[in-house]
């Protein structure tokens, strides 16, 4: 008679089951490789009880401290601005050897928030991490097991993580479908900054350009919008909450990478005002090479 | 006995068949109420065997002076620099009433190199069109008979032009699928320069500010590309020569679309940069309400 092998966790506790959290719960759910016993938290009332007809988690639970008492690891998916807050609030509560993650899309200022709460609890490990997927949708029924096959997540644990906590962390993203690389926070958020920040910040300023021109102008903007607008709008189309927070958490790699932008239009600019053609065709081939490797590393 | 209604044309005759013009070929070859006979005329040998075996036109030229001899209507469909050079040979050719187009972005440039040329041809009405259509893929192979199906196709006639020949042009690009507008040519290139130019621009800048960054990081960016970076490089990825011509003939619009936008660009930074939340919130809205506007106008 063989034994069935030990899952992952015992108990593993979403806080927080929107498109991200949900999605970690129904693969969870579905690959019980993953934890014995799956427990969503929510303060909102609608939420849980959607949860709850779902089906996608063991328990329910209205009470952070109460839920996260037998978790071995606990992830917030609540937006970034809210995550120090709820980590006050679960960490006396939470048992010593236990693992605290989360999700947010910027990590040098959750850090900052977090470390004089970590500092009391030297028994809790805390491993960010950042799930590098989403759609335009948001709430429990947004969420899909498959949301994270593969793409990246990235760890950003803080030095002197215990190697086992991460490994263990590494292993759910992997049976979550994802490919897990970890790096310091700063690395973080500069990264972030060029490959989505910066895009959605660009995108969100080019409609509200062409909004800002003539009103017949700006109606035949959008009776003619060419690929080229569609594409922007797109990237356009995402929660305003969201991604204010996310410009004023990564302010500082934000604003570095707008400034060398800017810097890079302007160039471009007065390369087209003085009929520079060298400089506009090299720069134009520059797109394309990235775009080739892009293809290659089977991100587009 | 009921007569077969006449053609749109007698004789129609494309210059360049490669994306577009061998769209437009494929379109009217299926639908013989656009032209009786179809011509197809290209300076290189390899393009007229590809469209002679491709069985597109009825007939095959090399000398576009001989091709439009008994054309009735003429599209030039080769690059922006190279239209008024091939006007420049084909006009004197022409017969009188005949119409002559083109399917250039850009059209304050070519209308000033169209000008002196046709006011030596004052029998033959010049009826700019700029399909809103294309793909990242060139030649004559690329094009498709559905390719303007839906899409827009702004008309720049100038002032004097003979109605009917307006009239002919629009039930030309009626019948092969598209919207028809007609603008003046400044009004024409604003447009396009924030609809499409500026856009195509911003894209390929944001891979040279990526590309510049240290070569970890760089690394990084193409492994960790999210959604908002895949999508500027997919309007990336085009003709580099084709694009340099756009640039530098809609400098004047375009240049002043970039200051626009740079100022917007910077507005968001100093607003993210001073914390002010309720101007990044209303920017970001904007751009959601600009792209409900767009689904809604089928251009999305």
């Amino acid at each position: 008679m063989t034994d069935k092998p030990a899952p992952l966790f015992d108990t593993l506790v979403i806080i927080g089951p929107g498109l991200i959290g949900s999605s970690i719960l129904r693969r969870a759910h579905e690959d019980r490789r993953i934890a014995r016993r799956l427990i969503a938290c929510d303060i909102s009332p609608e939420v849980r009880a959607r949860v709850a007809e779902l089906g996608i988690a063991d328990e329910v639970a209205a009470d952070p401290a109460r839920a996260v008492r037998d978790a071995d690891c606990v992830i917030i998916c609540v937006p970034v601005g809210a995550i120090a807050m709820v980590a006050a609030q679960i960490l006396p509560a939470m048992k010593k050897g236990a693992i605290l993650s989360e999700v947010g899309s910027v990590k040098v200022t959750v850090m900052e928030a977090m470390a004089p709460l970590l500092a009391a609890y030297p028994d809790i490990a805390f491993v960010p991490a950042h799930p590098m997927a989403g759609t335009e949708f948001s709430g429990p029924d947004a969420g899909f097991a498959t949301l994270f096959e593969d793409r990246w997540c990235l760890l950003t644990p803080p030095a002197g993580t215990p190697a086992t906590a991460l490994a263990r962390v590494t292993t759910l993203w992997e049976m979550m479908g994802a490919r897990v690389r970890d790096m310091t926070v700063e690395h973080h958020d500069r990264v972030c900054a060029i490959v989505s920040h910066l895009p959605h910040l660009l995108a969100f300023t080019i409609c509200g350009t062409a909004d800002d021109l003539a009103d017949e102008t700006r109606s035949e903007v959008l009776d003619f919008a060419a690929s080229g607008f569609r594409d922007f709008t797109r990237i356009a189309a995402s929660d305003p909450t969201m991604w204010r927070d996310i410009f004023l958490n990564n302010r500082e790699a934000l604003l570095d990478m707008l400034d060398r932008f800017i810097a890079d239009a302007q160039a471009m600019g007065n390369a087209i005002r003085t009929g520079n053609e060298d400089v506009i065709v090299s720069r134009i081939k520059r797109g394309r090479a990235i775009r080739r490797s892009l293809i290659e590393n089977r991100q587009a």
